[in-house]
C-alpha cells in the first residue's frame, strides 16, 4: 500500500574546511543574513547547501564549496550524516530556513564533508565571494553557529585526530618541507586542541624514523636557533609496510 | 528568494547486520517481493526504510530494525550517506519503489549503519518476521540485491577492517572464551575476505601479548589437539596505553 512521504524533507551539505596557516587551525565560514521581526541579523554557518536531485552527494558537495567559496579541487572526505529535529538550535534558523528556502523543514538532514589543508597555493580565498572567511576553529566554537554546525566543526577535527593515528602523513601534508620541532607539535596541539607535554612530544618524534633531523638550524632568530627536520616518504613507506 | 525544493527526495537507513557463526561472517536480508509485468519477483535487500520526521537517523536505525528483524539493544554505527541516481539499478528497483512507496524516487538517498556480532543469545532471529534471514557475506554478494545494497555490505565490512586495525578488542567480541588459533585465524579470513599464511599469521598471534596461550589443548579431535588461548583483557589495556 502506498505510503506518504516525508512532507518537508530536504537534504544538504556542509562542508568543514580546515586550514591551518603554521601557527593555527581554522575553519572556513560564510555570513548568514536574515530577519527577525524586521531587523537584520548576521551569524554565521558552514558553507553548503541543498542537494538537487541530478546530482549524487559527492558532486553536490564539491558544487557548493566552488558556489560558496570558489574553491576547486579539494579532496573531501564525508564524515557523517545528521538527521535531527534537534539540529535546528531555535528561532534564528527557522526564520532564516523560511526566508532563505520558502519552507520551513522540521527535520533537516545534512551531510558533512571535511577537507584538511594548509592555507597556500591551491587552498586561499582568491576567487571566493564576499561574506566568507577564515576562522581560527576555536573562536569559531564560540561563536554563534548555524544549527550543529559546532557539532560538525568537532566531529571533523575528531575524525582528523583519528586519521593521523592511522596515517600520519596528512600531518606532514601541512607542514613546510623543513621545520622544526615546535611547529611539528604546534600542529599536532591544534589538531588534538590542547598542550602537549614538549619533552614527551620530542621523545615521541625520535622514535619515528620517517622524521628526518637536518644539518641545518633556524636563522635570525632571537632564542635558542632550532634544529630542522624533513619528512621522508621513502621511510615512512618502509615504516608502514613493516606494520603490516 | 524561495527556491523549489527537490519534489521528490526521501531518507532511508538501511542496516548491515554482521553476525559472525565461529565458520562465516554472515549478513542480514529481508526477502523483497513485487511484480514485474504482473509477475512475482523475489530478491533480497538490506533491512531497512524510510525515516519519519519525528525521529533522527539513529533512532530510525533502531527502529527499523526492530520493526524488520525483530532485533533490540543492538550497538550500531553510522559508517556512510549514499546519494546517488545510480544507486536505482534497474526497473526491478523503479517497481519495487511504486509498490511499495507509491512513488518514483528518481535520487534515493540512504545512510548505511552496521552492527558486527556473534550470532547467538543476543544476536538472533528469534523475534524476526518472516522473510528475513542470515546469509554467508560472500553468497549475499552474488545474489542480485537491491540497489547499491552490494556497495553497503562491502563498505561496512571495509570499516571493520579499518576498525579493527586500530582496536582489534571488535575481534575478540567475535571469539569465544577459548579458542584456537585457527579460530582466531577464520574470523580475520571472513573479515579480510582472502587466505591468510599461516606460519605469519601465528607470528603475528605470538607477538600480541594479550592473546595468552592456555595449558588447555582441544578435546576428542581426528586432528592434532591444538592449543587454546584467551583474550586478556587488562593486558590488552596497557598494550593500548602503551601506543599513545
Amino acid at each position: 500500500m502506498p505510503i506518504a512521504l516525508p512532507p518537508t524533507c530536504c537534504i544538504s551539505v556542509n562542508c568543514v574546511v580546515l586550514g591551518f596557516d603554521s601557527k593555527k587551525l581554522n575553519v572556513l565560514l560564510e555570513q548568514r543574513e536574515y530577519l527577525i521581526d524586521g531587523k537584520k541579523v548576521v551569524d554565521h554557518m558552514l558553507p553548503g547547501g541543498l542537494m538537487t536531485d541530478n546530482e549524487d552527494l559527492d558532486e553536490a558537495a564539491t558544487r557548493l564549496l566552488h558556489e560558496k567559496a570558489g574553491m576547486r579541487n579539494l579532496k573531501m572526505f564525508q564524515f557523517k550524516a545528521y538527521g535531527s529535529r534537534s539540529r535546528i538550535k531555535g528561532r534564528n534558523d527557522i526564520e532564516w530556513m523560511k526566508q532563505q528556502l520558502g519552507v520551513e523543514i522540521v527535520n533537516p538532514l545534512t551531510i558533512g564533508y571535511a577537507s584538511v589543508g594548509k592555507i597556500g597555493r591551491k587552498l586561499n580565498l582568491h576567487n571566493a565571494p564576499k561574506g566568507i572567511s577564515w576562522f581560527p576553529v576555536e573562536e569559531a566554537l564560540k561563536m554563534p553557529l548555524a544549527f550543529d554546525h559546532a557539532i560538525l566543526i568537532q566531529d571533523a577535527i575528531k575524525m582528523l585526530q583519528y586519521s593521523i593515528e592511522t596515517d600520519p602523513i596528512i600531518v606532514f601534508n601541512l607542514m613546510p618541507l623543513k621545520f622544526t620541532a615546535l611547529q611539528l607539535r604546534t600542529l599536532y596541539e591544534c589538531i588534538y586542541r590542547k598542550e602537549l607535554d614538549v619533552r614527551n612530544f620530542k621523545k615521541k618524534m625520535k622514535q619515528y624514523e620517517y622524521v628526518v633531523p637536518l644539518e641545518e638550524v633556524e636563522q635570525g632568530v632571537a632564542h635558542r636557533a632550532a634544529r630542522y627536520y624533513r619528512f621522508d616518504r621513502v621511510k615512512y613507506k618502509k615504516y608502514r609496510r613493516g606494520m603490516d
